[in-house]
């Protein structure tokens, strides 16, 4: 989507470790009319597909995932990052390693909201190692729910989440696709 | 707001200990068309503030922000609460205490993202007591913004924060004030 790369060559701050600082327009401020358009791209991509739940995990997918949400005209559901060791069994459960913190939380959904009556769509905003979005696939296939695809903001892909998702049958659609990035050169976006 | 209201009604179930569990359509999963009539209502409340910035809190009020943002055309900036005990110097921040969960942590904005130039309506779900309120407040009154008003989706108006804050001056409108709460009898709203 040409819209987002050339927002995230104009505003993306890239640090050294292949770190890229979004926080102006994306996850931290937000630009909501950037959001409509993507939103407008996610409901083109999956049209026709019967989406009628949209999946996401807190914080900074949430923002995303309610202006897409608008476009198909269902809800969204965020999934928690659990602080406490207790959980209580009426919720779907999955771990995720965050790269970033070094550590490892688990990520949980209420079962009245993720049923075997959903179409789900999960949108989130960065997919790199893709231990996020395994974990968020795993509650949909946990909870019976029908998996239509993901829709990302900005795909790492010289990172090996999403080669290794596709590979699994799960579509993968992202709107900015970075095929290499250098503090000194910037962004450099995939050819597709 | 009759809508609300009666969606808290309807869906909302109180639990002892004045806990009012709204999840299946606010803070876990989220009722998008709903949010939409809850934006139009604060657009009219704060039509003529000149409001150039929505400013909420991670993760629960992020959702509606982003949504009440498309009625006054403006970006969302969400705090965030800090999980190091590091903080850089380039960011706005407070204390925020946590009746639910008994801890005092600190929120944070980046100074980039909170000016002078900023006219900000916090929107947050809960009102309560008030500590994450004041704490949004603080952040707004540091980084000389103007603060147009506070837009609450649910306010415990049996719980001092909602006074306490109008009675610093501060403009803040709930679409749902609930005067009691009972698990045998229901909620019930305060007269406007």
């Amino acid at each position: 989507m040409k819209l987002l790369e050339e927002r995230i060559r104009r505003d993306g701050i890239v640090r050294a470790g292949n770190i890229l600082k979004v926080d102006s327009f994306l996850n931290h401020q937000m630009d909501i009319a950037l959001f409509s358009e993507m939103g407008k791209e996610f409901a083109r991509l999956f049209a026709a597909c019967g989406v009628n739940k949209i999946l996401t995990i807190e914080a900074s997918g949430i923002g995303i995932a309610c202006i897409v949400a608008q476009e198909f005209g269902c809800p969204v559901v965020f999934a928690k990052k659990n602080k406490t060791k207790n959980i209580a069994g009426d919720v779907w459960t999955a771990k995720v390693e965050s790269f970033t913190h070094g550590r490892v939380y688990d990520i949980i959904v209420s079962k009245d909201f993720l049923t075997k009556d959903d179409r789900v769509l999960i949108i989130d905003d960065f997919l790199a190692m893709g231990s996020a979005l395994q974990g968020l696939i795993k509650l949909v296939q946990d909870s019976g729910a029908t998996l239509v695809g993901a829709g990302i903001a900005i795909e790492k892909a010289f990172q090996p989440g999403g080669d290794l998702i596709r590979s699994q049958g799960v579509r993968v659609e992202s709107l900015a696709r970075i095929a290499s990035m250098d503090p000194e050169t910037g962004v450099e976006f995939c050819e597709d």
